[in-house]
């Protein structure tokens, strides 16, 4: 028997779905994107799934059960982004045990709604059970976007710029202070609880991981100034890992430069209280929901007018592999996929 | 706090669903239905989702994981089915804990990846993750149809007949087949253990709890006998519980006869051998997968000709109600709605 830790996610994912031939003139692409693209009509129609449970992606201590509605509608829709699409219908699936009442459901589905509104997104369906144990959401979302439009992880080119928007390692720094304050909340007498947790001035950081959004305002960006990006992918598991798919499933290699990864103050701020390698928590730190794309080289100028998109490296040969240019270009790290640390950090 | 069980399945649904609207133009049916309706292009697109739990919606001490991963693609299939419509591609969610190997996860997607190729369907994503706890299922199914083949469940007019394919009750007598079994199993001995259970004889029972099929051939029964059913639903909940679905949300009553109702005869001699009553199996076991349509009262010659399909009663205006007439119309029963039995057994 084989443990799947030893595969870590990637690998399970190749070998479950490698076998996987499609048969319908419908399925233009499956498994392996941030969506699958399907043709009915004109359009393109995109439809991304994923999977929340309780104790592996959220800990009901600290995360507001409209909080976990709200997010676990908006990743889905992020991944419509990702595709260069609009997100159109959201199904909802959810397993509840026990300790959970009606009042509860109403409060992650007040959050789901939230989502969905903001959005423009219809709640078209979906299926609520009982659960033994935790709690269990999974969500698929569709969207369309014009043929032409879509934009896969396929699609960089050699001398291609790397942009990223917004900043990165927030939402981790978030979830740190999250966990910090649960240890001590745990460690602390009934008697001598003083006060709440005291995260003033932190939460950018806490919203950032509680609450993020899908960066609908980017995708629109770019449609605005008439760039099509050449590859794309939104960050959920950490730019590392999201920069190793675009380059794998582009045959290309890339450097990008440390110097130039997008850091939040408070991000610098936490790490630094934590003893953090900054870096590392731009790099691997994950569900900042940020778009990570190339562009052709042309697109610079065009690119550089645009706020809160970073250029923070390029796409090279295959051969010269993925690596981070350290501050100075002392050095080249190669770059490593993190990527569910969740499997791996169980126990 | 309400406690869940008090609204049961259906209270539940709407209450959370009652706030939803749409606006999508590509929005045509959400929430209600066995599918969402949505239109891409000229053809519908149909759209559906189920989440099946560990210890919940299926025992692994009987399941095989082959079966469970072949009946969880086929009851996503058999609603679309229901909406008279065919399905072409289906998205995978697993949540699996620790004591899951790779292999498991082979022998799930084995099982998911037969339920596709002899259903003509496409496997084009998902989420496979590590749970804490049991192992979870969450599917969804996108399938298409002509805009004018969509059957819901509100189209039953007064007067139209009552129909359903093959026959009822025959999974849940499985079901206590197997519960029993696993009874005997665990009062016994290791030292006493003589040999396999036997169910010589039983197996068609076994097989359709275990490896259930879509009704893939009753729908192009009826597109070539050139019947357009006014309303259809499958059996997952059980006969009763589907039929007050579609005369809820058609606007009428009905009347169904005892003794029409379609009952293999290895079912009845299980149910007696369990001093069981045979029609409270059929009208509340679930999970046959089994479709429940209405169709004109002038269609009659033209069912009567077709196999496998019965007339079970008729379809009466609101204000009459929903019920049995018992055998040799000695008594008329309400119909109640079962559905869920799993959150109110649930301890």
């Amino acid at each position: 028997m084989t443990d799947i830790a030893t595969l870590g996610e990637f690998g399970l994912i190749r070998r479950l779905t490698e076998k996987l031939p499609t048969v319908n003139a419908s399925t233009i692409v499956g498994v392996g994107d941030d969506a699958a693209v399907l043709a009915y009509g004109d359009k393109r129609t995109l439809v991304t799934s994923d999977m929340l449970l309780e104790g592996i992606h959220f800990d009901l201590v600290y995360t507001p059960l409209r909080h976990l509605g709200y997010k676990a509608a908006v990743v889905n829709f992020s991944d419509i982004y990702a595709m260069n699409g609009t997100p159109r219908q959201l199904l909802v699936n959810i397993g509840v045990g026990r300790r959970f009442s009606v009042e509860h459901l109403d409060e992650i589905y007040d959050g789901l709604r939230l989502a969905c509104e903001r959005y423009g997104v219809d709640l078209v369906g979906g299926d609520t059970s009982s659960s033994l144990t935790g709690l269990t959401l999974s969500l698929t979302c569709i969207g369309e976007a014009d043929a032409n439009d879509v934009v896969r992880r396929n699609g960089a080119q050699e001398t291609d710029l790397i942009c990223v928007s917004g900043d990165l390692g927030a939402a981790y720094m978030g979830l740190q202070l999250l966990e910090r304050e649960k240890a001590v909340f745990a460690n602390t007498e009934q008697n001598e609880m003083a006060a709440q947790p005291d995260f003033s001035g932190r939460e950018y950081l806490l919203e950032r991981f509680l609450k993020p959004e899908a960066r609908r305002d980017v995708v629109a960006q770019l449609r605005t100034a008439d760039i099509r990006p050449t590859s794309m992918i939104d960050v959920s598991d950490g730019l590392s890992s999201e920069l190793l798919h675009l380059c794998t499933q582009s045959g290309v290699g890339c450097r990008i430069y440390e110097e130039r990864l997008p850091i939040d103050y408070l991000t610098a701020l936490t790490a630094e209280e934590f003893n953090m390698n900054l870096s590392t928590c731009a790099l691997n730190g994950g569900e900042d929901y940020e778009l990570l794309f190339t562009v052709p080289l042309t697109a610079h100028e065009k690119i550089s007018q645009l706020e809160g998109i970073k250029e923070i490296g390029y796409i090279t040969k295959a051969s010269l592999g993925c690596a981070l240019i350290g501050r100075g270009d002392a050095e080249e790290i190669p770059l490593r996929a993190q990527g569910w640390v969740h499997l791996e950090n169980q126990d």
